[in-house]
């Protein structure tokens, strides 16, 4: 068995209030996912991620591909185990990142070629070596390899990308459903088995959304992620593609928008519907100063926090608002020290992870059950 | 009342097993302080420190007076409050930074004008600024400012700077006796005051040493330090000047050796009769993957760690040792991980935290009673 997906309340929106168990970790739902690219969510512990109540987290393929490999990985009994996290994971395709960060990448019906960001080492992914990749690495839930439609593109640009990501899910699923019993940890866990989303893409345009969703749940996914969003163009666009895609996935599997976003869109697409949703933003942020507050956006490096008592956000009980001020967290920045990335990263993840509990609440109290 | 020390058990070889009580902290000796240079002990979390067993850390008053300043400190509350450390603190006297990281520095009679490494601005520090600096930060112990003579120095320069540093210890002690009471948490704890420790100089001349330790004995400080040491010159001569000066301290005072050293050092030194250690090495060497362990030094960078699943040490029982192994530790330092710092620090405090407690215990178990 791979996942299981329980709906505990509906709200008349959309919105769902559910629970996923996964072979690690039963994870409730609406969730966001803290990124941990290489291994580790930046900055910050695993003992701490699990004070915080991160659930679920993800490890981004492509990183572990190059460094340390998904076959050290694999034979230290999976990314689980290597980074000491007992609950859940899921790992990316390795599509996104080829596209954002390696070099010289060179797209063909059977993958893409590309050269490493690390050491311009030369590598060529296909769909199946995706899912060998995710498989080594072992995490709860693999994604399909997928091809991310840049912002803006001409509509032919569209289709064909949309064809080739539909062509890749069809073979990510045929690769997956005869080696996906393989992960390291299957047995340790009583037989059960990783589990495969696919990616909805198709730009802009709604129809060619409608198409690729309705393809792929034919295919019969465990769950199926929304792709290709947040990547310029302006939010109501992203809304209205996420609102057209949900019509068509089933309400029996999960839902995950990839790459979503500020506290404001989260809370609105997990209102609407949205399962799952992971974003560097707060962490990303975090390392530079910005903090995400009850209050609004909040650059910690500003000299009028220099004798700021406050705790970074009044209303936020987390270990870090209860016990630091906004001058010793400017300090920190203004020094350069680590630990300003530290705390600051704590914070963010608090604050995006109380946002999620906060509606997953509501949806408690509001909804019926589904 | 400043500090109050009180020996619990002391053994042949001179080792004595104490405890100083400071207004924020009854602190067990012999101990090691970890460095928390700007107010932060580099990568490494106050609640961790805690949890570490870290009962007293540095803060250096050169680099707090800098930056966020040490008037802002004070208003807002001291260094203790600043940082959200509740336990206890020593400030060094700024001398030694000075020295080592300022620009264009002079040395006169009044004291040393020198450039800041930070931004090039032009301060002056004599004894008494030194002690109006460390009253503002308020920590537990400040210490009287001195001048480090460096290695190797001539009898005639170390002679010359012997002089100065007795000037300035009598000046910084002048200045502390009558504005010591002005601590701002001095009400707050009933009245307690902060302790100010002398700083043994002389080079590497033994009856320097000895004058020095007179004299300084004779003005009646509150504890001691043997300061100018791990300068680059041979361990034995590092040992054969502390054994000198032992045996002029007063063992009724606690005593402090500035800047040691290697795991066996801090031993040796412990059992020798020295009652407080600080040093950057278990700290700064971690950032750059330098593990203490049990069975030696460990460059954990090494490619035959890259699959290795043992903890950093077998026979160490820390939170990092616990749950990492030496191949994840090798990966967030290959992939230049902020968690890297963070737990190598980890481990090596509590190395270090850990010779200190079975020393004290052997202190315990094999002294008479003092």
């Amino acid at each position: 068995m791979g996942l299981k997906y329980n709906i505990l309340a509906t709200s008349e929106a959309g919105g769902r209030r559910g629970r996923i168990d996964l072979p690690h970790r039963r994870v409730e739902t609406p969730v966001f996912m803290p990124v941990g690219t290489a291994g580790t969510v930046k900055a910050v512990a695993q003992d701490v991620l699990e004070a915080l109540g991160a659930e679920i987290i993800l490890g981004n393929t492509y990183h572990l591909y190059l460094r340390p490999g998904h076959e050290a990985i694999r034979r230290m009994g999976g990314l689980h185990r290597f980074m000491s996290w007992p609950r859940a994971l899921l790992t990316d395709s390795g599509g996104f990142q080829v596209f954002s960060l390696s070099e010289l990448r060179k797209v063909t019906e059977e993958g893409v070629s590309f050269r490493s960001h690390l050491d311009g080492s030369s590598h060529f992914f296909t769909p199946e070596h995706s899912m060998e990749v995710q498989i080594a690495l072992g995490a709860d839930i693999c994604m399909a390899f997928d091809e991310c439609t840049e912002y803006p593109a001409e509509r032919s640009r569209a289709e064909e990308s949309l064809r080739l990501t539909m062509k890749w899910a069809r073979q990510s699923l045929e690769h997956f459903k005869t080696h996906g019993g393989e992960v390291v940890w299957g047995e340790e866990l009583g037989g059960r088995k990783q589990s495969l989303f696919g990616i909805v893409q198709g730009g802009m345009y709604r129809d060619l959304r409608r198409e690729c969703a309705e393809r792929l749940v034919e295919m019969e996914f465990d769950g199926y992620a929304i792709g290709g969003l947040s990547v310029g163009e302006p939010r109501e666009l992203t809304m209205e593609m996420i609102a057209e895609v949900l019509t068509i996935l089933p309400a029996t599997k999960p839902r995950y928008v990839m790459g979503v976003g500020y506290p404001e869109e989260i809370e609105l697409y997990a209102r609407m519907g949205v399962d799952m949703m992971d974003c560097v933003l707060p962490t990303r942020a975090a390392r530079h100063g910005l903090l995400f507050t009850s209050e609004g956006r909040l650059n910690i490096k500003g000299a009028r926090y220099a004798e700021d008592q406050g705790p970074p956000d009044q209303s936020c009980n987390c270990m870090v608002c209860r016990r630091y001020t906004r001058a010793y967290l400017r300090h920190l920045m203004q020094a350069g020290e680590a630990l300003a990335g530290t705390l600051n990263t704590i914070h963010n993840l608090a604050y995006y992870l109380g946002i999620m509990e906060r509606v997953r609440r509501d949806l408690t109290t509001e909804g019926g059950v589904g």
